[in-house]
């Protein structure tokens, strides 16, 4: 099987890496052509263009930031689309939302192409110890095809449901994270402004019922006040919107969701990347006069 | 070191308990006489007034519902005050916040009673493993002198600051669990109308960085519905108006706990004595139309 990685950044990169280490042969394109280097050095093949990946693959990975930068890459005559021959698959691991992913799913569809949603949980350093956690949505019988592939970059494959359950699935995971990064956040904002120490917070909060990863990450990160990604304030911001996307396409009021992204759109104006962990910086939570 | 206790309730009686067992001389008290019952047969006394807690303990402990019950058994002329010798203690394990600690503090110093704040975090299971965590707040010099205590009841035991400071802790750490507990409803519910299964749910998010605490408790109680507390609706509501009285007072916003307050308040209206994570249930978070 022959593969394709379209996306080298701080995700893709090492997600490549791990396939290239374990023998796959892998033709690997990213817009900055000087982040395919480090990959050509260790035997990738460096396509010129999204053609060459399209007709050198049998499978086309994507790890790109958002639903635009994926139709950049798949749409029109010089996309990957164009050029991929029919019974060949795209793996998505970007995070784009169910409802670009269903329509994507449906131009690869006519063109012969199937596509899979595969949106990955478990950050950068996740995606160098190839521990992700990866939903994935689409057709059961390519699932089974690509499953080993997965496994390469990934821990935990679970199989949600057809195409756009993988991103349904991811958006809730980041949903119910981004909530629990504002509560780490507010929660320590608030023990600040009441004289507790961090030291205290430190020992405290993680024996508690309020333990969670984000109060971990935040904790971690607070005293240094860490400023590299890691995960972008404004991709948390994205994936927080497409979440509320996705709630209003089904109806659902999701009401926490609804009052914590005006504090994530507030800190991305004022530092959209910084680390996500930054929110509780930028956002303006402190004392009114 | 005599100690007595106040409140045998689904916490008091198994932290009363372990003290018995670890060989201190208890005496109990319980508005609720029959709730003694178990203790007596293990040879705590059982004293048929406030007053008999209060002559017969170096060490009073406290463990009841809010502020309004431990004023009940604190002030008057059959309270505990007017009846403990100058130089012993109350260790106050409720959760009643800052505020009112500080006041009843000053009362006990009043008469020369020292008042420790010693609320705790882990549940009824952790009160039976004796495995809480201890929040402290009062003098160092006392909290020396009672750890040995809190050893038996807790296994994390943190002197926090001056009196209210275990309180304030509490609250923190509180708000945090309230807020990831609320968002694990929401993510739960947006993934049940998003057709999600619960098994692919129970894979995914603790596996992912929206893994807390309250996420694997909400996912295990789910499927039966479980009502029975634990930790009532009633009082985890509670203790994020606790947290709001807080922020007040220091003049803190704190976004996003009032945008879950009246999701709890209207769970607590439909079945306030429903285990807390009746919450997803309860709260009105379904299809607009």
């Amino acid at each position: 099987m022959r593969i394709g990685f379209v996306g080298l950044g701080v995700m893709g990169a090492p997600m490549a890496q791990n396939l290239l280490g374990s023998g796959y042969a892998l033709t690997v394109y990213n817009r900055t052509a000087a982040r395919a280097a480090p990959l050509g050095v260790r035997g990738a093949i460096r396509a010129a263009t999204l053609a060459d990946v399209a007709v050198a693959s049998d499978v086309v990975a994507l790890m790109v930031t958002d639903a635009e930068a994926v139709h950049a890459v798949v749409d029109g005559a010089d996309g990957l689309l164009a050029h991929m021959a029919a019974g060949t698959v795209i793996v998505d691991f970007s995070t784009i939302g169910p409802r670009a992913t269903v329509e994507l799913a449906q131009s690869a569809s006519e063109r012969g192409v199937v596509w899979m949603d595969a949106p990955v949980t478990g950050g950068d350093v996740g995606a160098k110890a190839g521990t992700l956690t990866i939903m994935v949505g689409g057709d059961e019988e390519t699932f089974v095809t690509i499953r080993p592939l997965l496994q390469v970059v990934g821990e935990r494959i679970v199989h949600v449901g057809p195409s756009g359950a993988g991103q349904s699935m991811k958006l809730v995971a980041n949903l119910v994270s981004g909530l629990n990064l504002l509560a780490a956040a507010e929660g320590l904002r608030l023990a600040e402004a009441a004289g507790i120490s961090l030291q205290v917070l430190s020992e405290v909060l993680p024996a508690s019922s309020a333990r969670s990863f984000e109060v971990d990450k935040l904790l971690e990160r607070w005293p240094t006040r860490a400023t590299a990604p890691g995960f972008s304030l404004a991709n948390r911001t994205k994936d927080l919107g497409l979440a509320l996307d996705m709630a209003d396409a089904l109806g659902f009021a999701t009401v926490l969701a609804r009052a914590a992204y005006p504090a994530f759109q507030q800190a991305v104006a004022a530092a959209g990347q910084d680390d996500e962990t930054g929110v509780a910086r930028h956002w303006d939570n402190t004392p009114r006069s």
